[in-house]
C-alpha cells in the first residue's frame, strides 16, 4: 500500500538543478549585502497571531496563515519579514542604531494558486531601522543595485516620494488607483478615479505627472551619484510610481530589469511602522527582492547556465576488485578540494555509470580499470567533448582543480 | 498603543552575532556536502498531513505541528527531512539513482519547552537513495566526519549494525531499553528489560556487549579507512548503539566530540521507509546534523570568535559638508571588495559613531575631516590595538583587503 506522494498545492519541490540555482544567486544576493555592511537576522517561522494581525490591509489578513497550536495559542506563519522585523525593534531596545539588517527567508501566503501564485516563497529583504538620513535611502538603493549587477543583471530604479500625494490631497483610494497605472493605463487610472468621486482625475493626472521633485528626492539623487553606480543604472523619478503597502510615508522606489516593464523588487521609507510595536517611532527604509521573479529573468537570460550541477567529476567502479582505488582517488580529488562524486556499487556496467554523470550534468569522469591500476594513472573522459586522456592523478588534480 | 513584542514560547529570532555564526557553520557543512557530491533539495515547510502521519511514532504523533488551511485541506509542518525525501523520491521517479542529496531546512515540533527544547531548529542531512553499497554507508560517514574537521572539530564514530538485535531476537521495546545505556546506565537498562519480561536481562546484556563485527561491518571499516580519514578519527564498533527511530535497518552510527558524550550527529541504513510512498523499494542511508548541538560546542571551543560581525570597516561622517567625501570613500572600499559599514547621519559627534563601531564589533574606522579631505588622506584607526594612521585610500583598500 502507497502513500499519496504530492506535493501540498501551490508548493513546489526545488530539485537539485533548481535547487543550486537557487543557492548561488541567494550566495551573491547575501554577499552584496555584507559589502554594504547589513548583517543577517533570522526570526522564527512562527509569531503570535497578534503580532502579524492588522498589519498587511484587507488582502493580508485574507491570505495570512493562522490557526491555533498544540497549547491553544493563536498563531502565524511568517507573511514578510518587515513586521517581524519592528517584533525584533520593540524587543531589543539594546541592538546598537542605526540597526542594518538583512534577512533571507521563506513567507507564506494562501495565495490564489490558480494564478500560478505559490504560497510558499523566498523574500531577500535588506532595512537600515534608526536613521532618518537620505543616505541611509541612498545606500539601500545602491546596495539593491549592486545585488543585481553582481548576478549579471542591467536593472533601472524607479523612484518617487510618497509626500507629493500628500500635497495634492490624495487619499488611499486613489493612491491605489494610480499604482495600477502601469496594469490598466491612464485610462484605467481614470476610471477608477471617477469612481471614487475625484473631481478632475485627467486634471489630476496631469498635474501628479508633472510634479517635480521633493527637495528630499533632488538629495536622494545626488547621493546616489556619489555612490558611483550611475554609469550603468538610470534613475528616474516617476511622480506616478505609488507602490500598493500602506505603510510608506515618503521616499518608494522600484527596480526593473532594464529594457522592460518587470520589476524585481522594491522598497521605500516607512518612519511610522515600528512605532506601533515599541511605542517610541523608529525611522526605517528597506528593500524586497522578488526572488522567484529574479530568479526567472536570470534563467531567461542564461545567467544561470553554469551552476546547474555541483559535482565536478565522477569517479567510476571498475570491479569489486579495483573499488579499493576508485575510493582512494575520491578521497584525494575531495582532499584536493574537488567537488567529486563517486559510484557506490561495484557491479554496474561503465556504461550506466556514464549515462548517471551524463544525467546529473557532471562534465568530468574518472576511470581506473586493470591497466591504469597497474601503471598508477586514471583515464580521464570529458563528457561534452567526447574525448579522453590517461594522466595521474595529480595531473587531474592539478586540471580540475 | 503597542502591541505585545514577543516572540512566541519555544520559538528564538537569531540577532546578527549568532545568525552570522550560524551562516558561517551552515556553508562549511555545505561546503563539504558539495565535496562529497551531494547535491541540494528543498521541499516544502507545509505537507498534506497524510504524508507525515504514522511515520514518527508516538511521541511525533504528539508533536507534530498539524492544522486545516484556508481551504480545508489537513496539512502539517516538516517533521523532519527524511520523510519528505521519501515523498519526493516517489513523486519524481526520473530522478537518477543514486540520488545523493544535501538539504538544511528548518524542521518544527511542538517540544516541551520548560526542558529548554525549542520548537523550530534546523537539520543538516545527507542521504543516499537507491544503493545498497556499503561504500554508500562509508561515503556518508566519511562526509559528517570531513564537515565536522572543516569546523574545527575532532570527532569519534560509534557504528552499530541492527541486524546484531535481529540475531538476537530483541524486540523493540527491547532495542528501546538498550539505546538509553548511557543515559540510565547498566542497572538502568537491566530494571527496564526486567520490565519487559526479558528472560535473563544481564546475560542479554553481556552477550550483546560481546557481539562481533557482521559482515557488513567488517566491510565498512575497511572502507572507512581507504577514505583516508583514519589518521584523527575513531572508528569504534559498539553493539549497545541502538537509535531510536524505527525505520533503521542495518547499519547505524553516532557521531560524539572526542573526549566526551556530546553526540553532534547521527544516521544509519532504512532501506524499507521509501517503499511505503513509492510502492517500490529503495535501499537509503543518511546522516543528520545535531545543529543546536554542534552550534553549542563550536562556541564552548571557541571556534565561531572570528565570525561575529560580518562588516570590517565603519567609514565615519564628519559632517554635512564632508558628507560626500565620506559616501564616495565607502563606496570605493565596496568596489574592492570590502564588507563596509557607512555611518549614516552627518550630525553624530565621532564618539558617537567609534561607540557604534566598537558595539558592532567593527574592528577598523575610517574618518575624513577637513585636513583629510584637504590632503587626499584618510585617518585609519584600528579600534582594538588603540592605533591610528594616515593612509591613502588605496593604502586602505591594501591593509584591509
Amino acid at each position: 500500500m502507497s502513500i499519496k506522494a504530492q506535493t501540498l498545492k501551490g508548493f513546489r519541490d526545488f530539485l537539485p538543478e533548481q535547487a543550486n540555482a537557487r543557492e548561488f544567486v541567494v550566495g551573491k544576493i547575501k554577499e552584496t549585502f555584507r559589502l554594504f555592511g547589513f548583517e543577517p537576522l533570522e526570526t522564527p517561522a512562527l509569531e503570535y497571531e497578534e503580532v502579524l494581525a492588522g498589519k498587511y490591509g484587507e488582502e493580508g489578513e485574507k491570505l495570512m496563515y493562522r490557526f491555533t497550536d498544540n497549547g491553544d495559542r493563536r498563531v502565524a506563519l511568517r507573511y514578510d519579514q518587515t513586521v517581524p522585523l519592528a517584533r525584533v525593534i520593540a524587543q531589543y531596545p539594546e541592538i546598537p542604531k542605526p540597526f542594518k539588517r538583512y534577512q533571507v527567508q521563506n513567507v507564506w501566503r494562501a495565495e490564489n494558486t490558480q494564478k500560478g501564485r505559490y504560497r510558499e516563497f523566498l523574500q531577500c529583504d535588506i532595512d537600515t531601522v534608526g536613521s532618518e538620513s537620505t543616505v541611509a535611502d541612498a545606500e539601500i538603493i545602491a546596495c539593491a543595485v549592486a545585488a543585481a549587477k553582481r548576478l549579471g543583471l542591467a536593472v533601472r530604479v524607479k523612484i518617487n516620494d510618497r509626500s507629493i500625494f500628500d500635497q495634492l490631497g490624495l487619499n488611499k483610494s486613489e493612491i491605489i488607483a494610480i499604482d495600477k497605472l502601469n496594469k490598466i493605463g491612464e485610462d484605467g487610472v481614470i476610471a477608477e478615479l471617477q469612481e471614487f468621486k475625484t473631481a478632475d482625475p485627467g486634471k489630476l493626472l496631469t498635474t501628479l505627472k508633472s510634479s517635480g521633485k521633493t527637495d528630499r528626492l533632488d538629495q536622494l539623487f545626488s547621493f546616489l551619484e556619489s555612490f558611483n553606480l550611475k554609469e550603468n543604472t538610470d534613475f528616474i523619478f516617476d511622480p506616478t510610481l505609488a507602490r500598493g503597502l500602506d505603510y510608506y510615508t515618503s521616499v518608494i522606489f522600484e527596480m526593473e530589469v532594464e529594457g522592460t516593464n518587470l520589476s524585481i523588487g522594491g522598497g521605500g521609507r516607512y518612519d511610522n511602522l515600528i512605532g506601533q510595536y515599541s511605542g517610541q517611532n523608529q525611522p526605517a527604509v528597506g528593500f524586497s527582492f522578488g526572488f522567484d521573479r529574479t530568479m526567472e529573468v536570470l534563467q531567461e537570460k542564461g545567467l544561470l547556465k553554469e551552476n546547474s550541477s555541483s559535482a565536478k567529476v565522477l569517479v567510476t567502479t571498475f570491479s569489486i576488485e579495483l573499488g579499493q582505488e576508485s575510493i582512494e582517488a575520491t578521497a584525494k580529488l575531495r582532499s584536493s578540494g574537488i567537488n567529486t562524486d563517486m559510484w557506490l556499487d561495484a557491479n554496474a556496467k561503465l556504461d550506466k555509470q556514464l549515462k548517471y554523470a551524463d544525467a546529473k550534468g557532471i562534465p568530468y569522469v574518472v576511470i581506473i580499470g586493470p591497466d591504469e591500476a597497474k601503471n598508477g594513472t586514471v583515464t580521464l573522459k570529458n563528457l561534452s567533448e567526447k574525448t579522453q586522456e590517461t594522466l595521474s592523478l595529480d595531473e587531474v588534480v592539478s586540471k580540475l582543480g
